[in-house]
């Protein structure tokens, strides 16, 4: 099936008022790396060509409705569109689902996509999960995902003592993302009772009663799962920070605050540290490191230098580091003033110099130089050649903006 | 009821070959601060002191039971017993109580213990909940332990149709502790047939098919978790991280193998570091910091001076530090050599110097002068005097070993 005849929508309930997280502002705001979950989960949907709508159900408290609006302004979430929602998880998913039903009207063409329901604290969604579940909702007309079970299932008689224990291996805990075409969804939704509005908490009881179609169930990876307790902040942050880049960045440099609107506009997987908080538990990380700076030619030096020093604090013999740490990369982003050949040929000097200090500690420089496209052709072929690979201890390239 | 009354054993199957979690050694066998998770576990237990026995089954693999009795023999583990487990959970649950039934009959003592089931890979069951479960079986016999559903829970036709889906209301996740009495959960594992022995998931299940009692069941705290997937393990490392005192000792000090052979033998909440991994973030835990060295009054000073060296490497004004990471406790660990009148008052001054110079970061030191349990009785006033609160900017006292 080709994926450019498919539209998909999704509904993103976010309304929750975190009690059972026990915080405030519930956990859907709370900060993972330099953006809140919310933000993250949302954007796990956007980076997503066939996805044109996003409607995102907001708290009913004032505040973390303009608190979810300063987030949508801020992490630039051109998809997605607010609304209000309710007291229940269905109620809330019933006001998205309206929601979208205005905005597919005000497009004026009758079509029935097929909207994606997740949850607003499953940030770590993946592509193929989601181009899975649009693909086979086309097929099957609702789909829901699962997970084996961790624990058995039980139940209890109204003096606690034990009624039923379920056979594990007959059972699967549901998780999300889940689809529908809209038409079906938002249908059962209109014939479904009150008493299901307000207790019941899953969208395929719904599909399978109010509608013609069975939702068929497909087997989830283990990124599928929810932030609920305080402790699953843990896994989330280490989810984050493995899967972003570090960038230290030096703050008396003039352009840091462009960089660092540039990660949140652009949604980038960067995480921005100051300088001061290179150490050599960071360093250890597997992910490439970014060692940005933008100041003068004395003022980069002394930024590589401070990194080399930060190396050496945490061992006397050079070959210590690697055995501890194995090996690093680090790139340094240095943007060049100047165009003068002799200035190149001090950089080029420089970038020498330390790099071949940083090898000897089993790190490895890659240098960026940054720099305007207007520069002649001589002085660009130049800046190439200082930043080719010499005797093996950096390489690097010219980047023109 | 009195606790003293009560005699209460364990049994913990960590036989698993850590197949879900696709980890060779399996994850009761990795790492979790300075010990593996299985030991963890045990010492959940031992640590309580109704509890005489436990029996702990091994994997079925030679390497696996020798690193599991390398294991009970570093930490020290005294009340563990080891037995082969066998291919299922059941099977190896079973035999470990026919293991629990030699010992109590070897100890020719008639009687009729509790006995907890638990699982190796929960490491973080507290005490309340343990002797929570041991009264209560006390009582009922049969004692489950439950946490909410975290997902809905739905079975699916042969088609991967969905079947059901469950009212979460309804049912709970069954946890461990369990608690029962042995010769009911015995005899039910004597009756239940091969299929339940090599399939079954719950002994909940077993009990009430087998025995004359419905087990009742407890509501539990949300530590009840169990180490799963890989992800958890970044739980259980902050949870770890969180719950032990951070110690940096010198490891030039000629003491520091005998510290850590005290916190492994034991069992202390205690992670070592060497002093060369102090950094600003380990500093902003809310834990306090042990700084330890038993090196002369020189080298005692210096690494004095390279902790607020540390601090003062990430702020140039003092105080951007506690903006920046609030207030933090350290405490010093001195072994005094000397006790020689004039070298107190140099331990004097020299506290008292660093100990302002720390303050005016928002560090509070707190010394621990370890010196002999020999000393006079005027040396003992003077060094009592020397480690009383001074202007506000540092407290301790004398440790006599």
């Amino acid at each position: 099936m080709s994926l450019t005849k498919i539209e998909a929508c999704v509904v993103i309930p976010a309304s929750g008022s975190g009690e059972r997280y026990n915080m405030h502002p519930p956990k859907q705001f709370e900060c993972l790396g330099q953006k809140p979950i919310i933000s993250h989960t949302i954007s796990a949907f956007e980076r997503i060509d066939c996805i044109t709508h996003i409607v995102v159900t907001t708290p009913q408290d004032d505040d973390l409705q303009l608190m979810m609006e300063s987030i949508v302004k801020k992490f630039h979430h051109i998809k997605v569109h607010l609304t209000k929602g309710a007291n229940s998880r269905h109620r809330s998913i019933f006001e998205g689902l309206k929601c979208l039903k205005c905005i597919l009207k005000s497009e004026n063409i009758a079509r029935d996509p097929v909207v994606i329901i997740h949850d607003g604290v499953r940030p770590f969604v993946d592509k193929n999960t989601i181009m899975d579940v649009i693909q086979n909702t086309k097929i099957y007309k609702a789909i829901g995902i699962v997970r084996p079970l961790v624990s058995t299932v039980i139940s209890v008689d109204k003096d606690d003592f034990l009624k039923e224990s379920l056979d594990r291996s007959l059972y699967w805990a549901s998780e999300m993302p889940q689809g529908y075409m809209f038409s079906l969804i938002y249908e059962a939704y209109l014939k479904c009772s009150d008493e299901e509005l307000n207790h019941g908490t899953e969208c395929l009881k719904i599909a399978s009663d109010y509608s013609a179609f069975k939702p068929k169930i497909l087997k989830g990876g283990d990124n599928l799962w929810k932030i609920t307790y305080q402790r699953d902040m843990a896994v989330a942050r280490e989810f984050v920070s493995s899967h972003h880049l570090r960038v230290y960045i030096d703050e008396n440099d003039k352009t840091h605050c462009c960089i660092q609107d540039l990660v949140s506009s652009e949604n980038l997987n960067v995480l921005l540290f100051a300088k001061e908080e290179l150490s050599a538990s960071n360093l250890k990380s597997d992910n490439c490191l970014l060692f940005y700076s933008s100041l003068s030619l004395q003022s980069f030096e002394s930024n590589l230098s401070f990194l080399i020093k930060s190396i050496e604090n945490y061992t006397e013999d050079p070959n210590n580091w690697s055995d501890k740490y194995g090996s690093s990369n680090i790139v340094a982003i240095f943007c060049a003033q100047t165009t003068e050949m002799s200035s190149l040929n001090e950089v080029h000097t420089m970038l020498h110099r330390h790099s071949h200090k940083l090898l000897s500690h089993n790190v490895h420089l890659y240098c960026i130089i940054a720099t305007q496209s207007t520069l002649s052709e001589p002085t660009l072929r130049c800046l190439n050649k200082i930043l080719g690979d010499h005797e093996g201890t950096f390489a690097g390239q010219v980047f023109l903006f």
